[in-house]
C-alpha cells in the first residue's frame, strides 16, 4: 500500500480507459478536437521533446498560455517526466513576471503566439531561460526577438511517440508550481507535490463536492496559470470527463456558445465571469441547460448571482480555496438536514464559503488565540491544514514563517463558522473595516448593494476617519441600462434596510468598472490607490 | 502536503461536522440509536480503556464480533490509537482461529456475548491473549470460562471521556488486519496501514463509484470480520453518512425491516444475501424504495439477481475487489457511451465485474506472459497493484512470494476484457473446467443454470474425465415451491439453446443446499469433497 500517488496514473488511467472520450480546445482559428488517445502520444512526444531541450528532473518550465489542449500537455508531460510545471500568470505586472522566471529559474518557457509580446518585453532580464517554445497552429513561426526559439508542432512531429513515465518517482516531489502576488513585496511561490495534487484531484470527484464523474464534460474558465485552473484539468483526466478548454481571451459570447455546442455540464471560473455570462443572457437567448453545476471560487459569489443563475434553472456551487491550497478547500452545497428549510435560509448557506472538503482540517482563532464558537456571528482567522495544503513558500523562509505556523497555514481570512460547521468568508484581514472598535465586514456590505438589482459591481473599502478611525467607502458600477438612473441616496435608501445603521458607508462613488487583479478579482490596492492619489 | 493519511481524520471530521447524525445498531434487545457525538466520546473511553489493558503502538487487538456499534467503536479507537485491529472470521474453522490468533498475537480480544461459545473452545490453545472483554447490554457478565474477563459497559464507565488520538503517526503503519483462508494451508494474514484504509475509503466516495455522501444511510450486511465491512464504515464516517448495523445473524426479514424503518439508501453484501432477500420479497410485501443502490460483492452477482431487482425498483451495482485489495478493484456501473445501447446489452455490462476504481492499476496476463487482447473473449489472469492493495502476507514470505511478484498482486482470477476496459471474472484459476484442451468457466455456467426460474443456487465443479481430462458437474438447489419440479433432462434442454454443446454438464445433481464458506460464499472445495467421498 505503498505505491506512490503521482500524476502519472491520471495519464495512463485516461488512456487505459478513455482513449476515445473527447477533447476540445478553443484554438485560434476554430475549435480543435482530438482525442485522450491522441492526447496521450502527443504528451509522450512532448515528454522526449523536453528531454532533448535539457530539462531533468526537478527542473522548472514555465508556461505563458490560456486555456488550450497545448496547455494541457504540458501540464502532464512536464511532471510525468520528473520536471516541475510552472504556470507564469500573463497578467502579472512586467516585474512580477521577471521576478517569478528568475526566482523559479525557469530553463525552457512555453509561450502561446498572441502571448509572445508580454515575453519579448522582459526576455532581456531572464537570467535562467535556455529555449523559448513558441504554440501556435500556424506552419511558421511568428516573427520574434526570442532566441533560441522554437515552434511547439515541430518539436512534437521531430519526437518519438513513445515514453516511459517513471514509475518510481518519489510522491512528494515537486509536479507544479505557481506564484501568488503579495499585498507587498514579490510574489510568493507555491509548490504542488505529485501526491498534494493526487489527493487534490479526488476531492473533487466525490459525490459532496462536485462529484465529476466520467459522464461530466468540464469546461475550465478559471485560467490554467492560476492554481492549475483549479486542479480540475487533472481531476477530469482522473475521472475520464470530456474536456473544453476556451482558449485565448474568451467572452461571455464564446462561453455561451462552447456551453451550448459541447453540453458542457461542469464549468468553473470566478464570479466575474459568471456575472459577464448573466448580463450577456440577459440580452440574448442561450440553451445552457447541459449545465448541472457551475462552481464559483476565487472570491465570494453573490447571493444575488446564486438566484439570478436558479431562475435560469442552473445551479452556482461555492467554493473556497486559494494557491496555497491547490485550492479546493470548502464546498457550499447545503447538507441533507437543510433541505426543509426555506429558500431564504438555504440561500444563506449557499451564499458562504461552505463545508470542508474531506481531507483537510481547520481552525478559525480569534484576536486571542482562541478556537472562536461555532455560533455564525463570533468572527476568526481561518487556519488550514491536509495532505494538499502547502507547508511554505518557495525559497522564502521569512514569509513561509510569517504564514505558515505550528504546522497550519494562516489564510488572512476572516471566516465566521455556523453550527453546521459552514464557514462564512467575512473579510481579508487587511480588508476589514475597523469603524469604532467594531470590525465591518467590506464583503457583507458588498453582497448587500450588489442585491441591488441596478448595480453590476460593487466594492467597499476603508476610508480613515479622525473619529471612527475607518470608515467605509463604496465604489459602485451601475449596468449599462441603469447608467446615470441611480444616485447614492437612492443606493443609501437601499441599504438602510438590510444593514445596521453604522455599517452604512459614509459615500458611494460610481465608476465605470471597478480594478480587477492579474486574476479578475476586485483590486482594492487599486481603489485605495485611486483614493490616495484623490482619483476617486 | 505531507501531512499523513491517518484514520483519525475520519473521527475527529465525524465528530466536527456530523455530531448530530444518528448511528443506529440491531442489538440484542432491539434498536440501539445514537451519534457521531457519542460515538466520538465512547470511541475515547475505549481509547482509554485499550491503554489501561496495556495495548500499545501496534498491538494487536482482536474482535470476535458482528456488525454492531461496538464494533464500530473498535474500529476507530484501535487503529487510531495505534494498535492494530484484527477481525476475526467466527466462520473460521476451529484449527484456522487458534492459528490466526496465535499468528498475529493478539493481545486482547473483544467478543460478543453470542460468540462466547466459540472463543471459550478455543481459549486454552491461545498463547498470547491477556485479557478478554465481554460485549453485551446485560449489567452482569455471562458465565465464562474466559479469564481474565472484563465488560466492555464497564469498562467504558470506568474510563476517561478524552483521550488525545496522535497526529504524527506514520500513515504506512499498520492501522488493521484480516486473514483470508486459503486453498491448502493456514489462513493467509492481509494487514491494512492507515494510508491504504483512508485512500481506499475515498474511492468510495467517488461519483462513478458508489458515491456515498452525506444524504446515505449506509447498511452494512457484508461482515465487519469480512475486509473490514468493505471499508463501508470508515468511508461512511468519512462521508457522515448514517449508519445501520444491522447486528447478530440479521435474517433476510431482519434486512428488509431495517431497510424500510430506517430508510436505508446505500446497502452492501454478497449475492447469497440478496438472494435470500428476494425470496423474500416474492412472499412479502416490503417498502424498500428508499435504496439507492445495493452494492453486491464477495462472488459474481449471476444477471437474473440484477434483473430481478431492477423490476422491483432496486439497483444492484456489481463491485469486485479481494481481501488483499481492502477491497475495492472494479465497480460496474455502465460508462455514458452505454446509455444507448440496448437493455440486453446494459445488463451484459452491468454482470461483469467492471471497470477499474481510479487509483488502481491493472494487467491481463495469459499462460505466456502476454497481455491478453481486450476483446472481450482472450482469458488471463488478473493482476492488480495500487495504494490500497497489500504487498505481501503477514509474516508469510514464501506465500507472498507466490502470490505478490513484480510489483503485482496475482488474483488467481481469470478474466475477459472487453474494448471498454471493462473486466468480467470468468473463473477461479482453481476452478476453471479443463476440457479436451479448452476451458469452461464453471461461473459462466452457474449464472446460465442460475437464470431457470426454478434454480435457488447452483455451483460447477469439475470431475475427472478419462477422455476430456475434466468435465462439469452441475450442483443445483430448487426454489422451495419448485422442489422435486424439475429433473436433470429439463434443465439441460433449459441450458441446451444457451451454452456450446460441449459445455453441457456431464451430471445434474440436485441439493438441499450449497455449502457455504465461512464468509458465505458457495464452497467448492466442500463440494469436490463430497464427490470424492461419493456422497453426491
Amino acid at each position: 500500500m505503498v505505491s506512490p500517488l503521482l500524476l502519472r496514473h491520471f495519464l495512463t488511467r485516461s488512456r487505459q480507459f478513455f482513449a476515445g472520450k473527447e477533447i476540445v480546445s478553443r484554438d485560434y482559428g476554430g475549435l480543435f478536437r482530438y482525442d485522450y488517445g491522441r492526447f496521450y502520444e502527443r504528451t509522450a512526444r512532448l515528454a522526449n521533446v523536453l528531454a532533448g531541450l535539457g530539462v531533468g528532473p526537478g527542473d522548472r518550465v514555465g508556461t505563458l498560455a490560456w486555456n488550450n489542449h497545448r496547455h494541457l500537455e504540458l501540464y502532464f508531460a512536464v511532471p510525468c517526466s520528473g520536471a516541475v510545471l510552472h504556470t507564469l500568470n500573463i497578467r502579472l505586472f512586467r516585474d512580477q513576471l521577471v521576478y517569478v522566471i528568475n526566482h523559479a529559474a525557469d530553463r525552457v518557457i512555453f509561450v502561446d503566439e498572441d502571448l509572445l509580446p508580454v515575453l519579448e518585453d522582459v526576455a532581456g532580464e531572464l537570467k535562467t531561460v535556455e529555449h523559448f517554445v513558441v504554440m501556435t497552429d500556424r506552419k511558421e513561426c511568428p516573427a520574434t526577438r526570442l532566441a533560441p526559439v522554437h515552434l511547439y508542432e515541430d518539436l512534437l512531429a521531430g519526437a518519438a511517440p513513445d515514453y516511459a513515465f517513471p514509475e518510481d518517482m518519489e510522491e512528494n516531489s515537486a509536479a507544479a508550481m505557481c506564484y501568488t502576488t503579495a499585498t507587498t513585496g514579490d510574489p510568493k511561490g507555491v509548490v504542488y507535490s505529485h501526491r498534494g495534487l493526487y489527493l487534490h484531484s479526488l476531492a473533487f470527484l466525490m459525490a459532496d463536492t462536485i462529484g465529476l464523474s466520467e459522464r461530466d464534460c468540464m469546461l475550465p474558465v478559471v485560467p490554467m496559470f492560476h492554481a492549475n485552473a483549479w486542479g480540475l484539468p487533472f481531476s477530469a483526466a482522473l475521472a475520464g470527463s470530456r474536456q473544453v478548454f476556451p482558449g485565448s481571451r474568451p467572452t461571455p459570447a464564446d462561453l455561451a456558445g462552447l456551453i451550448e455546442t459541447e453540453k458542457v455540464t461542469v464549468a468553473a471560473g470566478v464570479p466575474t465571469v459568471w456575472m459577464g455570462l448573466l448580463e450577456l443572457l440577459e440580452r440574448e437567448e442561450h440553451d445552457l441547460s447541459s449545465l448541472r453545476v457551475v462552481v464559483c471560487g476565487g472570491s465570494a459569489a453573490p447571493r444575488a448571482l446564486l438566484e439570478a443563475y436558479d431562475r435560469r434553472g442552473i445551479t452556482i456551487v461555492h467554493a473556497y480555496g486559494m494557491t496555497e491550497t491547490s485550492p479546493l478547500a470548502t464546498v457550499s452545497r447545503p447538507v441533507s438536514r437543510m433541505d426543509d428549510w426555506p429558500a431564504d435560509r438555504r440561500y444563506q448557506v449557499r451564499a458562504k464559503q461552505g463545508w470542508l472538503v474531506p481531507g483537510l482540517e481547520m481552525r478559525v482563532v480569534d484576536d486571542q488565540g482562541r478556537e472562536a464558537p461555532r455560533d455564525g456571528r463570533a468572527m476568526g482567522e481561518l487556519w488550514l491544514k491536509g495532505p494538499w495544503v502547502a507547508d511554505g513558500y518557495y525559497r522564502d523562509p521569512e514569509r513561509s514563517r510569517e504564514t505558515f505556523a505550528d504546522g497550519w497555514l494562516h489564510t488572512s481570512d476572516i471566516v465566521t463558522v455556523d453550527t453546521d460547521g459552514f464557514i462564512a468568508i467575512v473579510d481579508r484581514s487587511k480588508d476589514l473595516i475597523k469603524s469604532g472598535g467594531e470590525w465591518i465586514s467590506s464583503v457583507d456590505l458588498e453582497n448587500c448593494i450588489m442585491s441591488h438589482p441596478a448595480v453590476a459591481e460593487a466594492a467597499v473599502i476603508a476610508v480613515p476617519h479622525p473619529k471612527w478611525v475607518e470608515r467605509p467607502l463604496a465604489c459602485v458600477v451601475l449596468k449599462a441600462a441603469y447608467r446615470d438612473q441611480v444616485d447614492e441616496a437612492a443606493l443609501l435608501e437601499f441599504l438602510a434596510g438590510k444593514v445596521i445603521r453604522w455599517w452604512l458607508p459614509d459615500r458611494v462613488v460610481f465608476l465605470d468598472e471597478i480594478p480587477k487583479t492579474s486574476v479578475g478579482k476586485f483590486s482594492k490596492k487599486r481603489l485605495r490607490e485611486l483614493l490616495e492619489r484623490g482619483e476617486i
